[in-house]
């Protein structure tokens, strides 16, 4: 093993799930003042501890380990601090003090202690401004199917048969027509059982990270009261982290899925660009844009993502990298959980951690990235923009005005830039390996921060989301990092066409 | 310092009081590593633990640190895990890994968790095991005085004017006389404002350490429920342990105060003997017998000792000592939350821990105090019990028929070997000095466990009761080791006439 001690903790983890007590006797030192505290009891010595355990009839609740953070004090010694998550929401601690002797690493002392479940949401509170229509169900699912009893909060910019667009302005809405058909992806939602629930805001044109909205309101967080849930899929993930649907179907071009997901502590997936169809789906940035998900439940990310994706064969992800410098693009905070959290990933799947370097120009691809972005919106929504003045949000319209004016060399030289980007990323990211880094540079900001630190917080996490955005590659988030209480999302960026390798990952 | 690590502890406790921003940075190791881990959040680095503390206002809550347990690891590491008590009642962990660098010991990793506190007592369930008589109250006492408001449970051994002395059992009462006056103790009490709540069971003729009684049930243990509240002062620790009364009027001949206090998480004393006057009480084995208290407060304790003692200026404890040898008559469990609690009893106090033999004889000593009870119990009690044959309990009667035959030479040779150890126990024990031992070897029984098992633990905690009975020593027990969330008690026995002193002990 590269880590006998990881080695250690993980197969006392295996016996722990198993309540294999010999196994959990093996791990805890024999010793005369080996200790255990938990609760109001600390128990002293191998002896004691190993009689508690075997008066714990079933043994320890079933749970996930989220992060593991290691503090090394000594080449025989060290502390290991797992994070877990038990079925019912609640939250654990559990503090190891490992050493070495003769026969190898050994528990010396625990301290363990869990969180009470969070407590159940109630009622639609703030429901306007996450729905803009909602039915019981607004549009019924085939009779059966793998999604069947799944319900769908859809992002105001897919067409639902029978209403209007409105893309999270109300102008827009005004002059919309009424879709004759459901967009590509709700139809392959429908078809495999879901039903649609309702059609939740966005932020206006989609072009923006934050999950406001000037017309409709701010969408709940209701994992982080206070603070903005993301955006510009904001809607739907806010339906989906109250637990008002249990899938949004939703877009992301630089960020729009990812971002909610890791402010609101979902599943996120946005796809390689392009496999999912987009007919029906009001664009952004053509070059960028994809139709994908967020959920609460790995499961129903994983089947959903079954419905939209073409049959696929896939290579499974055996190896897992981290790019440091990308790392480090995020607050320390978010770093330190960041690390817990591969350390756990690596455990729970039993990959290696490699490190490679994806970029040594991640400014220059950036702005070649908000270049195109600018432009391309700027063609699917200007001549529009012109004839509303003052229908946007002053930092929406600001955005779509860089647009207008980028000169065809400015253009072409910025797409060469995203051209050569592309073939670094995917010899870095080849087939069978993911990418690991944060979701976004730090959890989700207060409700009324000021715009300077929103626009801040934006700049710093394109830098992290718009890898997969420019190269089109598919990227899921998990969420899998806290900090300060707060959840931040770990985004696994993965080869193009990997897409079902990548989210496998996220039910491990 | 003695104990440099210690030393560093107990700053850091100073520090987390006074809410020291600086000490609290200081003691925390400043390395990105260093960990803090509390409820569902981990903070990384000195940067980040530093900044929550500030953000923390008012500083952690106040605590007291009851037991400090210590895992070395290496020369320059160790694990400390303090429990505490809160005000509320809840209990907290706090488990700190040290490491000693160049600028001394440092706090590596930290672990803290609490539990909630415990839910409130209702209703007067089971009162009937733990009161003859009630009344609101059943004596009044003085308008104005230091225990106005105290409600005070007295032990059915005291005479209460206008009452009969039950003594725990049917034929007894039935045959006893009304009081015409108050005993000592209770009129000391009624002077000094507490009023009587009502007169409390015991043990049949207060002859047994177990709190059962097969005529009027075994009162309840609220601390450690299914399990026996200790005796023979079973009715006045239950009425206290329920929060019915605040003081119980009590008596310890070999561990009837000591007993209960140890069983039901109460303080207790039991004076030096002879100190408190006996006038009304009915006696058991008077060379031994002593009136004394039982409190769920230490300061209402405190006072009330004042009202039963001859006013004193006692000379300070300066010295703690233990017997290693005593200790370990204790069960395992019981042994390392006693080397945790002298540890935290030490910091409180700022007193070093010496160790002494205070006996080499305890079995010859055990078996001479149990002679000489038997025979003075015998003496008080022998002619009733011949003429009410089948009135006690079997085991009861069985105790007093040892003391029917023991021939005059026997109880003079143990008479002699008692001597002995007062003179040995005094020259152990000098004023200024507190032995520190388990108030009693296990935490309490289940109330269904086997006589064996009863008359077993009897035995084991007799051995750790008899040295201050048969000395005629003060004892204070503090409700301050835990062994499987059970209470167990903290014996601090003293020399002849430093009640006060050691009373203080309590209230540090």
């Amino acid at each position: 093993m590269p880590d006998e001690l990881l080695s250690a903790f993980w197969s006392y983890e295996a016996a722990l799930t198993a309540n294999d007590l010999a196994a959990l006797d093996h791990w805890f030192s024999d010793a005369p003042d080996t200790l255990r505290a938990e609760g109001d009891i600390v128990l002293t010595g191998h002896e004691a501890i190993s009689g508690f355990r075997r008066t714990r009839t079933g043994g320890a609740p079933p749970r996930t380990v989220e992060r593991v953070h290691e503090v090394r004090l000594a080449p025989d010694l060290a502390v290991l601090t797992a994070e877990t998550l038990r079925a019912d929401g609640s939250r654990g601690l559990q503090t190891q003090v490992w050493q070495r002797g003769g026969d190898g690493w050994r528990i010396r002392a625990a301290h363990v202690s869990a969180t009470r479940p969070p407590a159940a949401e109630h009622g639609p509170s703030g429901a306007a401004s996450v729905w803009r229509v909602t039915g019981e169900p607004l549009v019924a699912g085939a009779q059966n199917g793998p999604l069947t009893g799944v319900r769908v909060a859809v992002k105001d910019l897919f067409a639902v048969a029978g209403h209007r667009t409105g893309a999270g302005n109300p102008a827009w809405l005004a002059e919309a027509p009424v879709a004759q058909e459901h967009a590509d992806a709700v139809r392959l939602l429908l078809d495999a059982g879901s039903e649609v629930t309702g059609i939740a805001h966005t932020d206006e044109l989609a072009f923006s990270l934050a999950g406001t909205n000037s017309h409709y309101g701010t969408p709940a967080n209701p994992a982080a009261p206070g603070r903005i849930p993301g955006g510009s899929s904001s809607g739907p993930a806010s339906a989906v982290a109250h637990g008002w649907a249990d899938l949004g179907l939703a877009t992301d071009t630089a960020g729009s899925i990812r971002v909610p997901a890791s402010y609101c502590g979902l599943y996120g997936w946005r796809p390689t660009h392009a496999a999912v169809p987009a007919g029906g789906l009001l664009a952004l940035a053509p070059a960028f844009d994809t139709a994908g998900l967020l959920a609460r439940d790995p499961g129903v990310l994983r089947t959903a993502a079954r419905a939209l994706l073409p049959r696929t064969d896939p290579e499974p992800v055996h190896r897992l990298v981290v790019d440091d410098r990308l790392t480090t693009l995020a607050e320390p905070e978010v770093q330190a959980s960041f690390t817990a959290a591969c350390r756990a990933l690596a455990l729970r799947t039993g990959l290696p951690v490699g490190r490679v370097t994806a970029t040594d120009d991640l400014d220059d691809w950036l702005a070649a990235f908000r270049t195109v972005q600018a432009a391309q919106a700027w063609r699917e929504h200007g001549t529009w923009i012109d004839k509303h003045p003052g229908a946007l949000a002053p930092e929406i319209e600001t955005r779509f005005a860089a647009g207008r004016d980028v000169p065809p060399d400015g253009l072409a030289a910025a797409e060469a830039t995203l051209a050569e980007a592309r073939a670094r990323l995917d010899a870095t990211v080849p087939a069978g390996t993911a990418l690991l880094l944060p979701a976004s540079s730090s959890p989700a900001p207060f409700v009324d921060a000021p715009q300077a630190e929103v626009e801040a917080v934006r700049a710093a996490t394109l830098r992290l989301t718009c890898l997969s955005s420019l190269a089109g590659l598919p990227a899921v988030v998990l969420p899998r990092l806290r900090v300060r209480g707060l959840p931040v999302g770990l985004c696994l960026v993965g080869a193009r066409g990997t897409d079902e390798a990548l989210l496998d990952l996220a039910v491990v």
